[in-house]
């Protein structure tokens, strides 16, 4: 631990291959090579991301140039770059990605991983900054833009990517690059260099755990007065606010997180990393206040976050209309880094219970099932089959607000974001503290470290039967398996036999040879929303387990439209895999002229049972409409 | 009527100075100068509009500079262009309320005028192009930007101003302008020139008004040329997608009003008038159906359109959010243009009703009591007091989303649109056809043309007691009085005896001398929304006359939150001031968590008599929250 302010070099140990390292907080990581999925739900979803996610990914950006500007920037010529400001970094997310895959023992990806890493290599200027849009003689000036030009985000994504590969491959390669570009960094932007702030932030998450790897404090303290600066109004005017970008306060003064949903997302999970590692438990503190405000709040019953298409922003409390969510599948993997975050250092468990929630309902909605086309946007209600997505000059669609997944996007931030997390999940799954180990998220693995070896087996979500053989464990091993928030009547049953137990952290001492089994309730779960959100007053939503269930136009009788269907809250029940609902369908005469008027009588001629999908499995099956929020019958 | 192609000089006798004066359709317009709105309502609204809301507007442009940019054009020398692409249209807009407040007898604004004319003519390039931010050999090239470059856009409202003025005081010097400029439009993109379209809809209003003033036929040609060439896909892609701009189909096979509202609505009223003057029944017809299905699915109670802050655009069908209505006031402006159009065109009267709705609810909300503030936006439910607005360099708030009415905007649209709308009010309150005189909305007014000579005495809305006293009338004469479509009960008195009279125009033959009464029931109605506006499930509206209430959390008692309020629907009553409602004061806990999960027994332990106000008045009183639709009470 660093609070008296020493530089502590870190505990080697905790460098595994792990995203994130912290030099202190309740809980260690374990790195994806401690944790090998072996089958399920999540490994089904890993072997997708390496045979299609990350190759379909790097075929984009080959195709579209974005590779090609690093190629390009190494030759000193003149060159006319492609893709957005940001270009770079959805490079340097694969990268990150390619590394996990590596830490996990998957070797396939080492050529592309060291081409790329050539690339950045190449297109580093002798004072270790890299951006391919902006400094070169006939480009816009470096640093002329902190509105819209992301170079420091950038920077931030490759600081990751460099973590990552040093911590997977050992290789130095690409942390040189990220050294000499954190240098120069802290020389342009140091206490004495400009006064400036990156309209998104992402730098300080890099900053932080680059400072983890290399014991270089002056990254840390760079990324403190980051933080620190952020909120004095040091971006120009812009006309979604200073919130937009977190400016409008300072870090430490606010109550919940607002403006663009993914910067909010990143500038609170690097300030976790800085109120970590510089011992500030007032920073600490006001970020588990806006987690706890904005999860109450601001967030959808998919974990989703973000409910302006406009400025992809949180709305004001309780503005989460279903059919404007923006729920952009970035800010669902931001949202876990900022749990993640809290949860090492906190230890409480509704961290984990979010990062469960967002894993099943944002991220593994975005991906379509053969890995080759992404929501940008999760809406929790589709109300047209076809929105006709607006396309650019390379005929990729924009941004979110179009139906269906979309093989790519001029904004490609979800593909190589939802890569990076699938391979590394296997490090969210469990954490260790001296002589305990605690399970956050069950998925069948193999994991080995520190004296564990623990095997888990389970079909869960499918159901909720939770096995877990010890077959060694260090002397006076207590594991800490987390029952989820929703989980009462849970039973564990060990050699002692078997007892209910609560929410929350179930400790149970193990010895080697140790064999658990967890069983978790899977009922249908009728949810109702809290009665502010005026978008979904009288609906009811369906839950099993960490899934939340959907409506989809293709599962009703010809000739109904989903807004014509009122349900039977209590009639749900779960078939085995799809969860059926008795469902009255409203006849509905055509249109009045005018929407408003007197109440009139609904007709309610038939009861039929209905069956709704996993809200991750939908618009698989062709264009339809949708709802999660359905109305109930009176 | 030109129905055989042939040149037609237009009837001077339509020309009176009215705003829209078609050579064919069901109803003739009477001009500003025929109508003189004599106390009430409107009328202290257009004592308003000419001490406050034009003076304050010239203030704002000459203060920025928008009209010094015409004035620097005049010089030839370089200038600094300052505001928006659209900046001259402001001023435009504002010479034709002006041109009105002449035509309708009030001199004082004579210099104003002739000083805002001098700009435009000094900006005037000898081929007829006038525009203060292209063309000039350090701008921009003219045409080089049709998707923001607003150059057709501003000729438009030029030549409305034009038609304005000429029709107002009978000088051509502003005409002479206009009629250079259309010359200059129809060399550039008749048929044989540039094959393209504004990104914002308007030049086709200004040329179709300027045929029908000029008789130059080719204008009319060029208006069908745009209208026809709108929908093909001669705008470039954009994230927002074609429908933004309406270049996804063709006006004629479109079958609901989709995009920018404004531009839309727009681009909908200048199709009527190539309708009308073309005789083109088809196109009509896609237009009525277009309003209809846009009226029936996608429009606010107070008839304000666009539900989308991000493109200011319409939603899907039944995408109605109030706490993100969008509602722009100049949609509301635009809503009227087009209903207006088809009312002339038709003579059906829910086009009537629909500007009365966004009359009262739209166009007289905007504007602040004093005229000196304006609401760009127009939400229909008010979440938190303050919500701080966006300020550009120059310190003005830079377009809608903020809380409360602001003095000015970058895009200042809204303010000079309420003035010329309420400066040509009186155009909008009557129609004639040979022998009938039609009477579309209620205020006190003093009537002279063609044989009529009637006076209107009225409290409405405040009452429904209409008195009209015909102190002359043709022979033959008839009067067609309009009873609201909600009016069910309405009773018409004249020497005849009381009779009850249905929705939709009532005919009353009249002569000389003749004296009536319209009785218009004006109890407090309950309004409740069409189902399938989830965000209104289970609310209701409460409506007296034309006017919409609204609830503001100035009137709770204190700790009271607007979210708590629970209405008891049956209770309202009117008492003479404001509508009182019988209201449960939901009792809250503190947050939960998460704002999902099973359904809690609300506690409602106090009846409180509530009041509503105006919506129009809402937010005169202080920082408040709001809302129109309020849950009712189970």
């Amino acid at each position: 631990m660093n609070r008296q302010g020493e530089l502590v070099l870190p505990d080697s140990t905790l460098l595994s291959a792990a995203p994130v390292a912290p030099n202190g907080g309740r809980l260690q990581p374990l790195g994806v090579d401690s944790i090998q999925l072996t089958d399920g739900f999540w490994a089904d979803r890993q072997r997708v991301n390496a045979a299609a996610i990350i190759p379909h990914s790097i075929g984009w950006m080959d195709r579209l140039g974005w590779t090609g500007n690093l190629a390009d920037a190494a030759t000193g010529k003149p060159y006319q770059h492609r893709g957005r400001e940001f270009a770079d970094s959805e490079i340097y997310k694969l990268i990150e990605a390619l590394s996990w895959e590596q830490g996990r023992g998957e070797p396939g990806s080492a050529d592309l991983l060291d081409r790329l890493i050539g690339l950045v290599e190449g297109a580093q200027d002798p004072d270790g900054y890299v951006h391919t849009l902006f400094g070169r003689p006939w480009q816009a000036p470096r640093y002329s833009d902190f509105r819209w030009g992301h170079e420091l985000y950038c920077f931030g994504h490759l600081m990751q990517a460099a973590v990552a590969h040093k911590r997977s491959t050992e290789s130095d390669r690409l942390l040189e690059v990220a050294r000499r570009l954190a240098d120069h960094i802290c020389v342009m932007f140091g206490p004495d260099g400009l006064n400036r702030v990156c309209g998104h932030a992402e730098v300080e998450l890099g900053l932080v755990e680059l400072f983890r790897q290399t014991g270089e404090r002056r990254y840390l303290e760079q990324a403190s007065l980051f933080i620190e600066r952020r909120g004095t109004g040091t971006l120009p005017l812009f006309e979604f606010g200073a919130a937009f970008w977190q400016d409008d306060q300072p870090v430490r003064d606010a109550t919940v997180l607002r403006g663009h949903a993914v910067r909010a997302l990143y500038l609170a999970a690097g300030a976790v990393d800085v109120a970590v590692e510089t011992g500030d438990t007032e920073l600490l503190q006001a970020l588990e206040g806006q987690w706890a405000t904005t999860v109450a709040r601001r967030t959808y019953i998919t974990g989703g976050m973000g409910s302006h298409h406009m400025d992809e922003a949180f709305g004001e409390d309780f503005v989460l209309p279903p059919d404007r969510s923006y729920c952009e599948t970035c800010a669902g993997v931001a949202s876990i880094l900022f749990s993640w975050r809290l949860l090492l250092a906190t230890g409480k468990p509704e961290y984990a219970g979010l990062i469960e929630r967002t894993l099943y309902n944002v991220v593994a909605t975005s991906p379509s099932a053969d890995g080759r086309a992404f929501f940008y946007a999760n809406t929790l209600h589709q109300r047209v089959e076809h929105s006709l997505p607006s396309l650019n000059d390379d005929g990729v669609v924009i941004r979110g607000g179009a139906s269906g997944r979309q093989p790519w996007y001029e904004v490609s931030c979800c593909p190589p974001n939802v890569a990076r997390t699938l391979a590394s999940l296997g490090a969210y799954v469990a954490t260790r503290t001296t002589s305990a180990l605690q399970i956050h998220q069950f998925m069948s693995a193999e994991l080995v470290a520190d004296g564990w070896n623990v095997a888990v087996n389970t079909a869960y979500p499918a159901d909720g039967v939770v096995s877990i053989h010890v077959r060694d464990a260090p002397a006076g091993g207590l594991l800490e398996l987390r029952v989820p928030g929703w989980a009462g009547g849970a039973v564990i049953e060990d050699a002692h036999g078997a007892r209910s137990v609560n929410p929350g952290y179930v400790k149970v001492p193990v010895e080697a040879g140790a064999a658990l089994t967890l069983t978790i309730p899977m009922h249908v779960r009728r949810t109702f929303p809290d009665d502010r959100i005026d978008a979904l007053r009288a609906t009811v939503a369906f839950e099993r387990g960490p899934e939340v269930f959907a409506l989809e136009s293709i599962d009703l009788p010809d000739g109904v439209a989903i807004e014509d269907v009122r349900v039977d809250a209590a009639s749900a029940r779960y078939d085995g895999a799809t969860v059926v609902v008795t469902a009255g369908l409203f006849e509905r005469n055509s249109d009045g002229g005018w929407p408003y008027g007197e109440i009139s009588t609904e007709s309610l001629p038939s009861n039929v049972d209905l069956r709704l999908v996993r809200y991750h499995e939908w618009a698989e099956r062709g264009p339809s409409t949708m709802r999660v929020w359905a109305p109930v019958l009176r």
